[in-house]
């Protein structure tokens, strides 16, 4: 049994961590850290896993969690994993973080769109980013350190990835206009998150300055298409509490049908347990995937505007968090990519 | 293995029995009928089970059922189980209905309160109410036909029934103000389930003539009690998909502090896995329970008023419907009771 | 014009105190306070105000307020009027409070359910509760200082009056169960008020130790009576925005018909603008009453168990809070009653 | 007094010019026609009305409306409406059409876009495009028919026009990501406007088949650029109940900061009472316009991607319906272009 550590497990990706977990079969949960709720029963603070999780929380505490975990998922801010990166790979230790510090590759980067110093470049090397379904997966499994992608990098990566390698749309032209549920926002309650200011409302944010997750879609897409990439990502806040719906508006060099494109990421994707790509009539869309680790993509195009118009859809916290954290995992352990993750289906309705 | 039919497997209860018994490990799907997708692959219509259920719908045919099937969940409007139910059990299957057409042991109830025929005679004495926390579990165990409770009767009757038995409440007063999600409305639309009508509101129903879910809880609790039981519920429809949260009043004989009773309730529930009394700092919600089998009951003394409050709650379509069906099936093959429902735990937030 | 000062602008009474007031066509408002934005125009931090209020907020500054203001509107916290309102008055000024310090006409019930120091007992006496549609109307337009009722207390004093006053109830056993949106909460934001935790939830509160509105009900409703009153008031967090819905369990003394007491209340409030009862074949819902001032109220009675069910809805932050005050001092200055409010219809869907 | 008729007034943009209009200065309400209720007390139906409105429904009467009315609303599902207008306008009567069966000038654009016939080409080019912001106004003020524009395009054009007619941006690239709330359904039942389907979802449409919104805003767009232009609209269902926020992507021919750009909207926009220019750090949402005849407009530029983001937000049953309709009824009659509407604001939270 590979022996866990979840560290930071009081958010709603750590919570998610634990949950799932506990559920794997090839791994024991040895210690959970949480600077709000120590000495806690974890199921009296959240009472859904009453009867199910049977753990304390504790302080960070590096020391117990270089003796009795081998693996640690990172669940913090961004800026306080670097630091406790170092010690756990210098103990020999894997680690997944599933913050920001790791994600982008040059330290300049960090620099310029987290305005604080990046982790040093040594650690940075040495990180994967943790999107299997792109080319990575192969570093995945031998890595010692994983970035975990951001939630709405992975729904639009994996939307565009196909079109962008085939080299069949303007690659400077891709809009991203993503929708997004509030857990996103985090467990950490502020005036945006309160039920009264974003139920029956919408609220796009980010708009001059670029969203965070931008840099890390322009790094990425950038590997596949060999060539810098820019792009322009438009999140939006909508009542629903989990979820990402990506819009993308990509536009064809020459024109093809729904079908060809379809067929192209069928053939993509055709490995990859975790993706299904939309039958033509059905549209991608957030309930569906819910609780899951999938995400859905269904492709169209428009004639009259050259455009194919890809719509992705993840679960933000277990695609877009969580989950994907644990497939990570399952790569690096050599474990079946799957083991704890497909027993998940949406709970429709 | 046992072989598995659904009737009505497309309405909102129907597709959760078909994803939860698609990976219990006792049971192989044999038939799934329905009336609005004939022939159709099921994940095509319902897209969240894309790639993880292989079924195509049919169209109802006994003989197929028969043929194919050891025990068959009925999930259709109410006044059409009992012919294919007769039918199915002399053919000696086993028949579990998540209608409400063998739940009232007396035919006349069934007549007042549904306003047509009941079922025969012959077979509503044959039918055992399908709720195993109660005293029913033995009868469960060796019956051929289940009468699944409705989701409001288990919440009220749970929550209830260890204050009924403990003889320390007025009986005759009893008050289940129920709120309930829209899941319960059946997935057919009409003006009340409009997204519009229900958003930003919450309607009170059956307020005048009692909801018919009203004589199965006075059955079932005037078992317990030893004599008929008349009791008051209201449902409130709510805006939110799942769930059901029931507020009893319940008028204490004497002084009781909540320790008391949650000892009483902790004890009389000691060896049923679905409930869970909750932490006195704690009140049970819909939230905890989404997507499980589970009940959960927090119950609190008001001094002032000398009411026990019992707050319980459970998910309309899990607890509430498939869930339990599939709990009863579990006794009705001594398969271990949480065969096939213990993975679930509510996806918080 | 009548000079009107808002003390605490920036809350959710707050704002709609000044949404409304700008449109009154007798007052012109001359100040509005906030700690949070002084010094700001509030059209800027509410931008749903752009172009129609044109208001800087200040800090309070009660020389400042004393002199240009006649009637002032107090929307702050419990324990946060007392003293400023002792000022007000001494300066001859009337004052109208939201907030809970004069509502209570006992110091030691003040002291018991808010655990602090009541207001002296000379203001006390001079506070009148000011609920328009009880036998206080004449006391308030006389009044100096109101004592404007909580938002529950509104809808459930108002749905059980008309039997009390008659009765025909069991005076002792009256049960409000109270749905409440989330508005009701306050701006200031909480975990309990994060979109995730009650979007898709039910949150009964205040269970076991009884909600501060309760002694206001008792207190309104034993002088109705002449004689004291206990009822059992029990509230739920429901994930709409605003509204109230209030489900009255009143247990009749003999039988009557629904129509019997429709008639009853209609005499009731014949001479009240902003109550409506609603015809028997329609429930009082919040969509109906939002964003006006009405209190709608249906009379059901269930004659198995001899229970008149009273529903009563209000908009919390209206009838339940601003517009109420409003209401108030329309009274206070013979102005009709109704003036600046009765241009509101709810704006369905 | 102008004398209304209104045809179809129980749809939920029905509704809402029944609710405004009853209370507009200039205006008596005479006829109100309804299929679905005829005979029956307006208010009875809709409860929300009850004290407010006095009216009773009757089925539609060609003569009665020509006898008893001035000006129609007519409010009907497309292709209704050509055969009433056309006996209304012979009967000297002016009509404002909130379908689509007018907004196309071409007779080939409705046949294609519609797949059905278009109205007569002689009533066609007396329609004038109601949309008062642009350079239809004077045209409105003479206009014997008005086709009042879809609620989308009026969003759409709104928020692009400065730029395209000042030809800063390319101009065939515009990009209309838009959310928009469940109202837009109608209060006609489907399964997508069932809560179950759309809470916590999200659902583009119209994803390879362009909407039909998109010629009327091609069309009108064309017209400001004096080119013929070609947009990419994709509408998404959110669950809101009112409310579009339009997302443009517009692509800047050259720099420009933001400022420029604000500056460019408040000219263009200086004498439009019913847009409000957002200052740059506020964002534009539905919640602000909510039950008002606003538009609200913010402008962004990210000069990575040198686009100009533009949000656009109205309440669609108002400026995207019944609000503008008034709006034009007015310019029409020559009343103050407010008259009737100016009181409403955003009943924020």
């Amino acid at each position: 049994m590979v022996r866990v550590g979840i560290i930071g497990v009081a958010g709603y990706v750590g919570i998610e961590l634990l949950r799932i977990l506990q559920q794997h079969p090839n791994v024991k949960i040895t210690q959970i850290t949480t600077e709000s709720y120590p000495g806690q029963d974890i199921a009296q603070v959240f009472p859904h896993l009453a009867g199910k999780v049977n753990q304390t929380g504790t302080q960070l505490d590096l020391n117990a969690i270089i003796q009795n975990c081998d693996v640690v998922f990172i669940s913090l801010p961004h800026g306080h994993s670097a630091t406790i990166a170092a010690s756990l790979m210098e103990a020999r230790k894997r680690v997944i973080d599933l913050g920001a510090d790791f994600r982008l590759k040059k330290s300049a980067d960090f620099q310029k769109w987290y305005n604080q110093q990046s982790a040093p470049e040594t650690l940075l090397s040495k990180a994967v980013y943790g999107l299997p379904e792109t080319t990575n997966k192969d570093a995945i499994t031998k890595a010692q350190l994983i970035a975990n992608p951001g939630c709405m990098p992975t729904a639009c990566i994996l939307s565009s990835a196909p079109l962008i390698k085939a080299k069949i749309i303007q690659q400077q032209d891709c809009i991203f206009d993503v929708k997004i549920g509030m857990s996103s926002t985090g467990r950490k309650p502020g005036l945006y998150s309160h039920f009264c200011e974003i139920a029956e409302n919408i609220i796009g944010y980010n708009l001059s300055s670029s969203h965070r997750h931008t840099p890390e879609i322009e790094q990425e897409l950038g590997v596949i298409a060999n060539t810098p990439i820019t792009v322009q990502l438009i999140p939006h806040q909508v009542p629903i509490i989990r979820g990402i719906l990506a819009t993308a508006y990509l536009k064809l060099n020459k024109e093809f049908t729904a079908e060809d494109l379809q067929n192209l990421y069928k053939k993509t994707y055709q490995n990859e347990p975790f993706i299904r790509i939309s039958n033509s009539h059905s549209v991608a869309n957030p309930k569906n995937v819910k609780g899951t680790n999938f995400c859905d993509i269904s492709i169209h195009v428009n004639k009259r505007t050259q455009h194919a118009i890809v719509i992705s859809s993840i679960d933000n916290l277990i695609k877009g968090g969580a989950g994907q954290a644990i497939q990570n995992m399952n790569l690096m352990y050599g474990f079946p990519e799957t083991t704890g993750l497909d027993q998940f289906i949406s709970i429709y309705p």
